[in-house]
């Protein structure tokens, strides 16, 4: 955990996932200023929207931030340069191969952090030179690796590849969740979806309600032709879903997406039609809170959990 | 952690799977003499099959041992009668509802442990009476449940929604992971591929090569509209994944199995043609060693990752 704090300087080795059309710069700052690292995704920001985020982030915390990159951005280079530009210190890539950022980024002094679902991609993001690895398990919400990899199995498992710090992500909603990820040898954790539904995430109210409402077995991964994502079972879901049950082309199953289905759903509150990225966690959240109360929350859960295993003794 | 050894008079709260074609009485009995809880898997055995294998571990442990039954058995009139004639004292079921057995179990003074892939269905168990819960994860090898729950987010559920005695199985091959699944809210762990690739496993030796071979992203859970299961990706899964892709229907799909499938693959040592259960866990075991040395490092693993944990303060 130490590793963690100190690179990124932060009091709590827990980070607010940088989720397209959730994390915006209200998010990004509360939770920096709560002791976390907030991070802006720029997944779904043009590179003049960042700048405005980047900067209003700035002006509510004069604490350390992140700027979260997918690396299947269409706009890339431009939002890497406004990253520069405006000063951000910490860059979170994601969805992507980060050799053609690293060299760049560093030279500016940047830290990355880099998202893998397999230890194979943590191995190679080690050897590109990035300062830390996101293992992602198949029950984070969003988009998914092939390899459908949990969180239980996937951290032992880059913990074994990769000498870097290590931050857990897929599953995590609670204090005992944040201590099961370090027993199985990760330093710090990111939390997406129990972000995407605080008071300060700029998701849609309707969408964040049915973040609360959504209980087991509310979500799934479709679209694994194209690219696997998991999602809310809906309307627009269950359209994909039986699209692929009746064995749909690539083609027929890209034209059923369309454009913009993430915005409409989780920005736009189009329960029906949109398309509602989120995690398994869902099913352990029941209220929208403010960042700060769901840092202090799992702070006092993760306490009172790591006091009640210092007794438990296998025999 | 006390109730779970409490409760089946065990040492280590520790249980190897009843599973089909690997849990025979050799392995069963090697790990209840480890200090575990060692299962004979009924699912793969006739009613005689399984009375034969009952008195030879009651020879070979004076350790409390236990059957594993699933309840799509078509036998499983036999096989009851078989567990109360021959005295055992311990039954796990699995797949199905346990009412059926409950009260036929209890009268004859057997502990039930049944096991759920839902909070949902844990609460139903619970209300049916059983003594303790099994929750098991979408890693997990074999038949599965269709909310593919991972064991990170199904253990804080299940916690929830029961307070029965609560073992964790899926994805569980590690020390580490034991003391992950008591973070999480288990009293208990049951291992399944580990077990299944064990000198005493009655599994082929040519299967337990394969799972010691088996990287992350080996394994997929195929034949969601039969019964969902996760297999090696072999060719036999090749083609099931093929016919799936093309919208294969139900039938078609139940002719490509046809029967005897896990037989050939888990127990005749065909790799090709066969059907080769396991969990993601198998990414993480590289060796076959005997049950009591797996035990030991067990035991080794998780005190040096409780050890670790003590100093971990979140601030």
């Amino acid at each position: 955990m130490e590793r963690i704090k100190k690179l990124f300087g932060i009091r709590y080795p827990i980070i607010a996932g940088g989720m397209a059309w959730c994390s915006g710069w209200e998010l990004a700052a509360a939770v920096s200023n709560a002791g976390g690292l907030g991070l802006i995704g720029a997944g779904s920001m043009h590179p003049d929207i960042l700048a405005g985020h980047i900067r209003k982030v700035k002006e509510a915390t004069q604490k350390p931030f992140g700027v979260n990159v997918p690396l299947m951005h269409p706009e890339q280079e431009g939002i890497m340069n406004v990253i520069t530009v405006e000063g951000v210190k910490i860059v979170f890539t994601s969805a992507g191969n980060p050799n053609k950022w690293t060299t760049f980024l560093h030279d500016r002094g940047i830290i990355i952090a880099h998202v893998v679902s397999s230890a194979r991609f943590a191995e190679k993001a080690e050897k590109e030179g990035v300062d830390a690895i996101v293992a992602e398990g198949f029950e984070a919400g969003g988009h998914e690796g092939r390899e459908e990899t949990t969180t239980m199995t996937l951290i032992p498992l880059v913990r074994k590849a990769t000498s870097l710090p290590l931050i857990a992500a897929g599953g995590i909603a609670t204090g005992e969740q944040i201590l099961a990820a370090f027993a199985l040898g990760a330093e710090g954790v990111q939390i997406g979806s129990l972000f995407a539904a605080s008071e300060e995430s700029s998701a849609h109210p309707a969408f964040k309600k049915m973040i609360t409402e959504t209980g087991e077995g509310g979500t799934k991964v479709v679209l694994k032709s194209l690219v696997p994502v998991r999602l809310i079972k809906n309307d627009f879901f269950r359209r994909v879903e039986e699209a692929e049950t009746r064995g749909a082309t690539v083609d027929e199953l890209r034209n059923l997406l369309g454009k913009g289905r993430a915005k409409r759903g989780m920005f736009e509150g189009d329960l029906v039609d949109g398309e509602l990225e989120i995690g398994q966690s869902a099913s352990l959240i029941d209220h929208i809170l403010p960042a700060e109360k769901i840092m202090n929350k799992l702070v006092v859960e993760y306490d009172k959990a790591l006091e009640q295993m210092n007794n438990c003794r296998l025999s």
